[in-house]
């Protein structure tokens, strides 16, 4: 299952700028396979983690597989969003980026008190974004039952800073 | 089905500007029955229409639609997206705004010549988005073998301006 979901990603060198190899999933998405395989293993490792009752998406490629995934398992979806998309009332929390901040919100009805929440992405690299949205839905009265990407970045050691997940409940299917 | 997924879209007045009723979905994604049923009544319309090989998702509400019906049934997944946001070589179209341009781009190798293509967004308003991808679809060599929303909003007349798209292959779950 791993390799097939690797051998389809494809590194693009200096994008979005130059130094950055950038790990393109599309490949992944267009095959039926590879979208298939990669589906099966987010659900296949939160069904054998802790119980999940809601999927959390980063925008927006953590919507393309976090959508998928809340599907397969028969759950409800909530979309954490960059400021200014979502149009009820909203819980907002601020990052650092290289230079400068950027904020994700998310509806302030996403959850109820108590529910476990599984926050899914793409990409696990610095954790600014991950750890961002994990607030958020703590915030929001969630419990963070797990954090799963397709993507982890070892050497920024993202998931150091991701500290509302245990350690143990933040999986990644690939590693580089 | 369709009163199930009616009764939880949420009409936010005077967003993102004044006069726009907009129709927030969320509650419909963050209920597993909401969301079960939305993706279902995709799944049966798309079956029961023309063969379809893959499915495009327009950024960002048509990724959450788009890939868990691409999930749902088998098939990969296509992300159109906002400019600069894909990183291998793209094609772009652009369309009008109220006042000024925006654009869509997909990835060039994102459908193999003659694939049956299903374009997927959450709302069919003027159609100016919808017809911009559908023309990236066709520039890139792909059949629009049918288009589906979630809402169409009658009064804005979109579905005229999709005309790369057979109009009794056009279908929206819900009309306002």
């Amino acid at each position: 299952m791993e390799q097939t979901v690797r051998d389809l990603i494809r590194t693009i060198p200096d994008f979005p700028k130059p130094g950055i190899q950038f790990k393109d999933i599309t490949p992944v998405l267009q095959s039926p396979q590879g979208f298939a395989k990669m589906i099966e293993w987010f659900a296949l490792t939160l069904a054998s983690a802790e119980k999940v009752d809601i999927i959390a998406g980063v925008e927006s490629r953590g919507f393309i597989i976090g959508a998928a995934l809340a599907s397969k398992m028969g759950l409800g979806f909530i979309p954490i969003r960059k400021p200014g998309k979502l149009p009820f009332e909203t819980l907002r929390a601020e990052y650092e980026l290289e230079y400068g901040k950027d904020a994700l919100e998310m509806h302030a009805d996403a959850v109820e008190p108590g529910m476990k929440v599984a926050l899914i992405d793409d990409v696990l690299a610095t954790g600014g974004t991950a750890n961002a949205a994990a607030t958020l839905i703590h915030e929001a009265g969630g419990v963070l039952a797990a954090a799963a990407f397709l993507i982890e970045l070892d050497f920024l050691k993202g998931r150091e800073k991701l500290n509302l997940v245990a350690d143990h409940h933040i999986y990644s299917l690939l590693h580089f």
